[in-house]
């Protein structure tokens, strides 16, 4: 064990009335909502970067946060797995997700790289084996280290391209050595800085490529799991290729993979693309591509990814709705892809809070249940739509010229009706 | 001759040198740009609507100019019309584009608005007939009445998709009477205020089947032109469907109509969307579906749209650049989808905005074509990729096992390179 | 009667558990809060302006409501008056505010306008006589009128200025003869639209003067109520003078007015100005010009003034906890300045939304004096800053010198503290 | 000599046609405006933290850049030393700005910081000797250590005020000796993160008292220079509370230092903010506290601090005409805080990202020289006040009353004039 949590307890749902900061509110993990515990609907997962490998810099400051695991050796690694794990086992949650970067120590070259990986993954192993935590999803960062400043599949270089692909196919293999439910391409640096360098076309032909190997590697290994995309609009670059949720859809179309790849959309993402969360999983249930979801909220007025914990029961809410409409997550869950503050230093700040967004996210899940459960929101979107059901709907069977005679013919002169948006938004307060 | 324009000459090329307000310092129609005509390279159009419908209004007070054409008679549109054929004359513009709402006063039913349509096309077509002055493409307005303010082919009621339908159907018949070389489609209701009331998987079928509808009628009755969509991504609601040209693209390859529409992609909405200008020609470029251009730029600044006419010489020129690398317009043009400010009450300030604007955009495409003719970027550009050409390219075609083995057995360590943003920032600067 | 609300009951407090649109569930006017009833904290008000005059217009499309009142004549503008008290009786709010142009039919020239406002005045106070509903606040419309495009006190035809300076006192005689207890002033276009055109030092000091004029009256005819400038930064104009509190306060006391002038502080307004509105409260509290706010939120992704009811009550509650803290209001109050949405077109949806925006912005009030009695969030903050309280804050009576000293030879050198954000924030979750 | 900028040529005037990279095109020191060298009108200086102190990493990735001098210890800190000075001279620049922190290594405790910079201070005065390259400005960096997490002035632990104030007067000491002509107080960290810990009247109090003892001991060594703030909304803070030039001036009256400090303006900060740079500009010359300027721009569609180098002439053209106005620099100048992008690993990139940025900003300040001297842009402003200058313009000294009888006898109805904004624009672009 080592001390870094001392003093502070495994977490208990204990109620709403509870006292006690270390305590859940509204996550009981056994509560059963529509038939299916609340653990199995929200399936939360830890992220393993922001909680153990980010030291709280920011681009103004350095390091904040002073960790014993801190370092470059196997043996700090090793260390930071233990922390990770024995935080696992306070909060409770069933999932973590990592990048190889997060986990091993910097290597002079790929073997390197890969032979550390694979001593932590077999690590992990161990762990995972004695304590039940399993793996939402493993992924590469092909972010941080600079050979990847202008790309990792985009890059203009094929050697940072096949080093990239190289890497990825030692993630996927990590990934299905444990169990991996999904595997996860973010492409930090897919995207441009300037076009006056930049070949578009020939970068996101790259890109698809790149997409189409990983797929095909996963199958032939057996990988049973997701793979995922993540949209984000900006930053770091100043443009990426995978804005949001439409504009992957597009790129998956087109290199004939939207059957083979899902997204995973995170709230900050969706808000720095000038959308909500709930529009960006809506068009993707509706587009069947709906896979997992990073439950990171962004500040409205920062600019920049913050990356917070959730901590807004409605907004939340809405999201977990249309989660539940569309059936609820399969192999895709709740991650936590969120930081601390830079000044929140303690290891009580940690376990805080994720207790915090754990409950925020369960109190967003009943009440969406409830909501759903209730049916009035849904009887009064079906209601508005009535007239496609009825015959008249056959208008969409017709053509211009059919449509224009009878139009002029029978004068139709269409009456708007109320959109009630301030009604429905009472009614969905009712639920929180 | 109405008298409004009275004692503005007809705007003539004087040179940069001049001192004369009303003229052209940069806009010669006949230089040639890589042996093309410079009216021809631009293609400029006015838009009717902004000109000479808009009356100076904005959400915190009303009406600011007084325009003798002002009103809802018939007689005022022809006035109306006859001030707008002056101001061509004045502008030497070849192109002017238009909805049917700007030329025809509102009827109370569709029969009377068509009629009235039809009787103002028939006017339009004699005095395009005497000035030659062409149409650029023709519009329907779906989105001012209030029959439309819940989407016109996404709405929830069958009466109105048919209301629509049917008046794009005259718009289309008006398009093709008038020679007009494309026609487009603006969604500014095919949206939501609020997913609690929409179903937008609904919702978006009928915009593709609204769109199909349209294609079909354009083959049927022959109009050679390009039927264009133009992306927007809120405002007025709060989310449109058409949000950029990747969406609009995604859109088009699921309804199968990617080889059958183009975009129209105006500055202030892809600005609007997070993206530069260029960006969004060059993705659509790149795509095979660049058509015609809205060159009215948004304030930065203002988080609505403010449609101002183009000032910014820099900004124009990298648009060009774009548009000429992708061998420049076919039956699209430069349109002014730009408003006065408010306050810019006098004829002189309609006529001074079209002059200057003409003017930044006939140096920013200069410019453009000297920085292509010179070749420099373009060097830069093919230097930085050269790997992609030598034989490392063929890392493409390998899959994962493969490329992971041959880095690791070789030590494949990429160096990365100087993207050189700011030199070649300094390098456009030159052409200005 | 109207019969316009036919049908709608009055709205009464049910409780939380009730499933009755037409009641309220957190708003229990006599409900005693820190010994005040909640009436008396909140003081609602019912802006008649959005509420009674707004037409459902956008930059998009025209009016959709369709209400008897609509119409340009006085006995429209008392019908608009009998709909409205008919509202305030349903809803039981104790206040309501207007600006002159909201109540009376725009005259051709001043002295019509002030006969107008002066009928309509008398036919209010009969009114608030009857049913004792009470002016929070009245102003004038500077905004809407083309005379006003280019500025009121700021314009730079001095006869604008003395336009607006004569309606002011017609305003100021209004709201003293209906008792108001505030008087507002919002400077929709006291801005520029570009600083090519304008003289920024010479339009402040008109500004200036101008409200010195105002102070000036009101203090001349005895108006016991506040005088309360309203901050916003842009729209309808580029930049508005009275960009935010902070601006605003050192408007003040550059022309010596801080003790005699307050704000008004919008929600949507502070957004927009790139604040929370819990930091502008807060701001204005501790300079001590807090004064009545207007709560309606604004779409954190619209970058236009959407004026929406509130509906969120975590947000309402931060709110209210920096209003309780200052000590609650005094003149001031809680003024709906929120529109419908344009397609909710029926009064029912007009009830709703009151209904709804009165409740969340009881359980927001609630909540935060739940928080402020139990003083963990003070306690918090307290111990956060205890060293200055120590004798080490001392050190603010020191010079550089000497603290230098001091931190050389003592090597001070102190480690920084957890900022505990998110503990806090799980901390104010529990209060909801 | 360091051999990082071998092969890399002293920049000199070689006139618009030059085809030389290494070479300006516009920036001539010499040539005279309005009978003043450039030199001396723009008054460039290089920034030492960006140019040589930053690494290259975002929040997404570590460092790019491989510097010979980069490292821990004094001799590296020369190294350092010795490359700024070569590239001053390359540059031919008049003056630099500096940080404690980006001249020093770090030490552990206050006095070693202490000694090491007074060791770099002597070894920066020999060379400044030798070369003639001047200080513009010191200051402290008071926001990068993780002790200054929380704030400086306005920590809540009285020993980090202590620990700032004292660096504040080893770096107003260093600013001394080495002949600065500004001293500089960017509060990075003064503001907030949350409002729910944070005691926003204590602050602004503690950072009031810090501000005043800085002035203080200046004034008591004898420092001849100007005590500057910089503005800027947010990042790294939430909410600074130096937000913008009217939050500063308000500051500075509530603590009695309008006459003693000025603003430094950046064109980034400005924009973050909502405002034009211009604006900014025009404010601080209008409020009498215009000092000096960072010519580095934001992106407008990143919301973080890009701090680019300047590339557009017509925004850097608006800028200048605002300082020339104000009738130019005294102890101010142009600050380049500006950083290259992370790709740009090259020396020849620091070089020519100098180079034209000062050739963009000569441009700039040239044009801006011609649209004074022409005055056709001060006729215009000057014409369109010309009532305030008038008889009528008494209307000032009157009070509400006397003008609401005087508009009502003389039945005033004034009617609006165009603002011929996009006229005055096109004349704006003739300059160019």
């Amino acid at each position: 064990m080592t001390d870094f949590f001392a003093g502070i307890p495994k977490i208990a749902y204990e109620g709403p009335d509870s006292d006690n900061d270390y305590a859940f509110r509204h996550y009981n993990p056994d509560e059963e909502v529509f038939g299916k515990r609340l653990e199995d609907h929200l399936r939360f997962a830890v992220a393993y970067w922001h909680s153990f490998a980010w030291e709280g810099g920011d681009p103004f400051g350095g390091q904040t946060f002073l960790r014993p695991w801190f370092g470059d050796t196997m043996e700090a690694a090793k260390l930071k797995a233990d922390a990770a794990f024995e935080m696992f086992a306070i909060l409770g949650q069933p999932f973590f997700c990592f990048h190889d970067a997060d986990v091993r120590p910097k290597g002079e070259t790929f073997a390197e790289n890969t032979s550390r990986l694979r001593e932590m993954t077999d690590y992990f192993q161990g762990k995972m084996e004695q304590t039940g935590t399993r793996l939402l999803w493993g992924t590469a960062n092909l972010f941080s280290h600079r050979r990847y400043m202008a790309g990792a599949a985009t890059n203009p270089d094929p050697d940072v391209f096949a080093f990239a692909a190289a890497t990825v196919k030692t993630c996927i293999d990590a990934t299905q050595q444990l169990g991996g439910q999904n595997y996860v391409l973010w492409g930090g640096r897919e995207g441009y800085e300037t076009l006056l360098n930049t070949d578009l076309t020939r970068e996101r032909q790259q890109a698809g490529r790149f997409l189409s190997m990983a797929v095909d590697y996963a199958k032939k290994i057996g990988f049973e799991g997701t793979i995922l995309i993540e949209p984000k609009p900006q930053e770091p670059t100043k443009h990426q290729y995978d804005y949001d949720v439409a504009t992957v859809y597009s790129f998956l179309t087109e290199f004939g993979l939207q059957d083979e790849v899902k997204v995973n959309i995170e709230q900050g993402h969706a808000i720095l693309a000038g959308h909500s969360f709930e529009h960006e999983l809506a068009l993707a249930a509706s587009l069947g591509v709906l896979g997992s979801i990073d439950m990171n909220r962004n500040d409205y007025q920062s600019g920049w990814d913050t990356d917070q914990f959730p901590n807004s029961v409605p907004e939340v809410m809405l999201a977990y709705y249309e989660v539940l409409k569309a059936g609820g997550f399969t192999t895709g869950g709740t991650n936590f892809d969120a930081k601390l503050r830079r000044q929140s230093l303690d290891a009580s700040d940690l376990i805080l809070a994720h207790v915090g967004a754990m409950d925020v996210c369960a109190a967003g899940l009943k009440a969406a249940a409830r909501m759903l459960e209730d049916g009035k929101l849904e009887d009064a979107r079906t209601a508005r739509y009535a007239g496609w059901t009825s015959e008249r709907g056959d208008v969409l069977d017709q053509d211009l010229e059919t449509i224009a005679a009878d139009v002029e013919q029978n004068d139709i002169n269409p009456q708007p009706h109320s959109g009630r948006q301030e009604a429905l938004e009472n009614l969905v307060n009712r639920y929180l």
